[in-house]
């Protein structure tokens, strides 16, 4: 038998490499004699620079860095063998390092990525991939471009500089000019396709989970309206792209430096060779640390299951720490399952080895029904 | 897909009635088209009324009754089509109902279940199925005895009378002189094969979960000797049968009295037509509160499991509220899943139709896998 576990992490409790391994030690259980591949995967968010440089073998540099509200951090970037680079906005702009309260949109900036794009291109790089998602900041970007040494003017003329703690995007840029040719290639990994205004956009889609109440968001939403007047007039329209809501609106802000916006889930899979290694696969084994049917798209276990379906693999089963789904078929698994061996409380379950022997456990006994 | 469901009740939230139908929802949440057989189980103790009952078509008796401290309460008992009654130790005598500390080996007393026997005489019925297991009391029986008429006396030679709330055992009885026949076969269901004394014993082996501290399993073990003596010189060399030591002894008692003491999964599975029922079946679901790999042995499970191998029955799957298993195969299962959707309190997990919900949504997600 030949399985592909391709894993995303469970969130502060395992990476993606954890829970891959956790997931073999249960199929050798059932079955000693199967052939098991690991691509441990990420969706551009957290855990995306991990997911990469274990498959590629690259390595991981922690550098010094500001988080979103410019305290200063150390933050992780990677350096895969070939000279390109992986950064996520998650490691410097964060929302779990964060309190998500109505203090935070004011506050909260992309500036610390900017710091970590002119780390990479010291490096040498000449390529970076930038995942996005589980950011702190609703920005549109500014924070990121005025690091890189872009000038930006409110309505009144007067030039808006950077300042730590605070957000630019709320000083109401209505002019901008982006700095020269940034000299690097750069590749936005994003796990969203949100634009970057409206219902579904950087404010009012995701303003809310970052601290902003309803006044905020509209506040929010007002000023990114014009910053995007500002970005088009500057010859960078970029609001409408899939993704450019991403991480605050840093996905319109990177279009704008000439980035092209890519799917994160499909460009990690990519990375960590998925497509190649489902093709004869029996079984396929994803999850995450919460699974619920509803939200499933856009998720890990829901790209490799369309890619798992699209390479011709008859099972797929997505294990979860908790699920919210009914006894009926969750497209496209076909089964779904929370690994909690019983009643216990959010703190016990997530304890790494509880939560590595449980995925362990639920492989084992479910291996030996898909056979 | 023909699938059998034989669930023993999960204490405290489903009875196997309920545990069975959930099953049932989700074989046809996977499968429409499967012909679902429901055989609810139980293994002579809690539980063996109500599944004998629903699957025999019998009615339920609730009539007044002592509890094992001698407490008034009302108690169930069936009688089935034919003339059969069912009762069970439990629902007289049950550990449930009592404290169990230090205060209840000297006060918990069989005489309870003398009392529903004489009920079962009085209704006509010409046999009866006692399901022991579940009880209180660690009296060698000698409560039910002086209930239906027995007379024993102690060393001394006074003669030892009933006292409600009085365990008659601590009085040594060391003569007895059984009541006259029943008038009413009797077969003995019980969940354990245990002898009447020593290390796996009543009081040994069961009464310290029974409240008996180390001293008073000494004192009951002492007594339980020169009972089992007492029984031996009036012609009822009883104490190694296995089940003897059942229920605190009633086992022994009741086998004193002409009662057949057999195993009660067996029985029950005889009583619900499981064994026919897994002819030709494709998958058989079973499962109980909890299943701990260690202790399966003499559960409903396992003996549904062992059944449904004889029968040929390819899959068999356990579902557990909690499980105490690791990913390796749990003999004689195929796989041994907890049904739990995710870390929550045990209070939460045993809300009865959150407890429906969880077996019928996790019965789904695995028929899928083992079809």
């Amino acid at each position: 038998m030949r399985v592909v576990v391709a894993m995303d992490s469970f969130k502060g409790s395992l990476s993606a490499e954890q829970a891959c391994e956790a997931v073999r030690t249960g199929v050798l259980a059932a079955d000693s004699a199967a052939q098991v591949v690991l691509a441990p995967m990420a969706d551009g968010g957290e855990g995306t620079v991990a997911a990469i440089v274990a498959a590629r073998g690259g390595r991981t540099l922690l550098e010094p860095a500001v988080d979103a509200i410019g305290r200063e951090t150390m933050a992780a970037w990677g350096l895969l063998p070939g000279g390109t680079a992986v950064l996520e906005a998650a490691a410097t702009l964060g929302l779990a390092d964060q309190h998500a309260d109505s203090a935070l949109p004011a506050r909260a900036s992309s500036a610390g990525l900017g710091g970590q794009l002119e780390q990479v291109r010291a490096s040498g790089a000449r390529r970076v991939l930038v995942g996005l998602g589980g950011s702190a900041c609703t920005d549109g970007g500014t924070g990121m471009l005025l690091a890189l040494g872009a000038r930006l003017w409110d309505a009144s003329g007067a030039q808006i500089l950077p300042r730590p703690g605070h957000n630019p995007l709320l000083r109401r840029p209505v002019r901008v000019e982006l700095p020269a040719h940034l000299g690097i290639e750069v590749e936005v990994l994003s796990d969203v396709t949100s634009p970057l205004l409206g219902a579904h956009g950087a404010a009012r889609m995701f303003g809310p989970q970052k601290g902003a109440d309803p006044a905020q968001v509209e506040l929010l939403e007002e000023a990114m309206t014009a910053w995007a007047q500002a970005l088009a007039e500057a010859g960078h329209a970029v609001a409408d792209l899939p993704g450019a809501g991403a991480a605050g609106g840093l996905g319109a802000a990177l279009a704008a430096l000439g980035a092209c916006l890519v799917g994160g889930i499909e460009r990690v899979a990519a990375e960590v060779d998925l497509p190649a290694a489902l093709v004869g696969a029996d079984l396929v084994i994803t999850g995450e640390g919460r699974l619920d049917a509803q939200s499933a798209l856009g998720k890990v276990p829901d790209g490799v299951a369309r890619l798992a379906r699209a390479a011709g693999v008859a099972r797929v089963i997505a294990l979860a720490g908790a699920v919210e789904t009914g006894p009926e078929r969750v497209e496209p698994f076909d089964a779904v399952l929370a690994i909690q061996p019983g009643p216990r409380p959010l703190a016990e379950a997530m304890r790494p080895e509880a939560a590595a022997a449980d995925l362990a456990r639920v492989t084992g006994q479910v291996v030996r029904l898909a056979r």
